[in-house]
């Protein structure tokens, strides 16, 4: 049987309903384009895709999408050199992208959930699956200690914390990708009764904001956030192993991209 | 006469048209209040709060709301011991609250930028302003040594940087508060030619993916966040000025509150 595009996203997509607006889409490819090798990612960045060219795989299979936003483009792209450098060598090299981002997320458990977890090693430590968080019960460690087994075990060198640091935690409540924002992550604190949210990224002035106040007020609470790319990567690279598994004829590798910030 | 929260109201928002959809209100307070003394910070943090009463000033004026969102409130806050602990000492302070978001930005120039820049001792340097930005050079000076530079005039501990930390800069471009996003700091490289954007707060997946991928590329690009807090304070600072020089009767103080981050 050939393996095109079509194949591996019906593959994928099997079972589960999307709403009109979903973000997922293979763009560009068709789906009979035969595949010859996958890459996963968590963004279509431009050393992702030129990896993905020198291992001879011509279909990449990412998170987030190509050009910096999460819907429509953005206007100004348009005319901008960087743009255009991209567009040319994804169309240069004809390869297949699939934005799969709404899909994994509806896996029951949801998949980028389940790669971060078994990431962290926590995978056995889920006492609640939420539509868009997970509550563990781990082994009991400070909030500074939990900090420092996330950098060793995603391989990342920083995180930034709100909150009480030397607190020991228990009772953990973890969201990937944009979900620290206040209407998700305030209510694990009361209705999940966790001491410490694990996150990726959410807007600054809400869930630090009710943390930093909690504490102030004498509340035992914190915050991580890993980072939106370092929270969701974990979920790609187990989709490689995933897809390996399933598919043994097609090479499949994750590429794991650089962070986009340094502190300074 | 008398200063009341009304009066101050009318002075800071005189000429100025707001949207129907505007955040900015006193809220809770009364015009009718006369004002004892006048706080200024970024957000109504607990702490903000509890220094304004034992400071005996009545009236805060601040730049984000008290419950930890730019619009509606979080339905999951009504059940929630820090949103009732907080708004009792509200209500048994008698205090008035006064948001005062849209009308600042809206000032001509933005009065938050022009405090970031007065804070930065850049405000000489500014050769163009636009509605949500303002374009600068400098003396030559490398990213990372921009990057200092900040820490140091803002005392923040660390800024969080994309793209070349080496490359000399002249051409600035400044947002302050969330607008790091795509759609506003993208146009700025191409349309006004800038080395470096100096921002608040973005999404991680929108400008910080773009810089990564342009200096991949090849091309000179850089971007700092300040954090979203650590860009809009010293706006709120200034207006603390400005306001005791307009009314040289009433105390006023700013409030510098705690950073929601540290760096682990």
């Amino acid at each position: 049987m050939t393996m095109t595009m079509g194949l591996i996203v019906n593959h994928l997509t099997k079972g589960i309903s999307l709403p009109h607006t979903t973000v997922d889409l293979l763009d560009p490819g068709s789906v009979d384009t035969e595949v010859q090798g996958i890459v996963t990612a968590f963004s279509a960045s431009q050393y992702v895709i030129e990896q993905a060219i020198s291992l001879g795989a011509n279909f990449i299979i990412t998170h987030e999408g190509i050009f910096y936003s999460h819907q429509r483009m953005h206007e100004c792209l348009l005319h901008d050199p960087v743009f255009s450098q991209k567009s040319r060598l994804i169309a240069d090299a004809g390869i297949g992208i699939y934005r799969f981002h709404d899909t994994i997320h509806r896996y029951q458990p949801d998949g980028v959930m389940v790669g971060l977890l078994q990431a962290l090693g926590w995978h056995n430590y889920m006492v609640k699956q939420q539509p868009t968080a997970a509550i563990l019960t781990i082994p009991a460690m400070k909030v500074k200690e939990i900090a420092e087994y996330i950098k060793a075990k995603l391989h990342i060198r920083y995180v930034r914390v709100a909150g009480e640091v030397s607190m020991p935690c228990e009772r953990v409540g973890i969201s990937v990708g944009y979900r620290g924002g206040g209407d998700l992550a305030i209510p694990l604190f009361l209705n999940e009764n966790v001491d410490v949210v694990i996150a990726g990224e959410g807007p600054e002035w809400e869930t630090p904001e009710y943390v930093k106040d909690a504490v102030y007020q004498g509340h035992s609470r914190a915050l991580i956030m890993l980072g939106h790319a370092e929270s969701e990567a974990p979920g790609m690279k187990y989709l490689a192993d995933v897809l390996s598994a399933q598919f043994p004829m097609l090479p499949v590798h994750f590429i794991e991209d650089h962070p986009v910030f340094q502190i300074l």
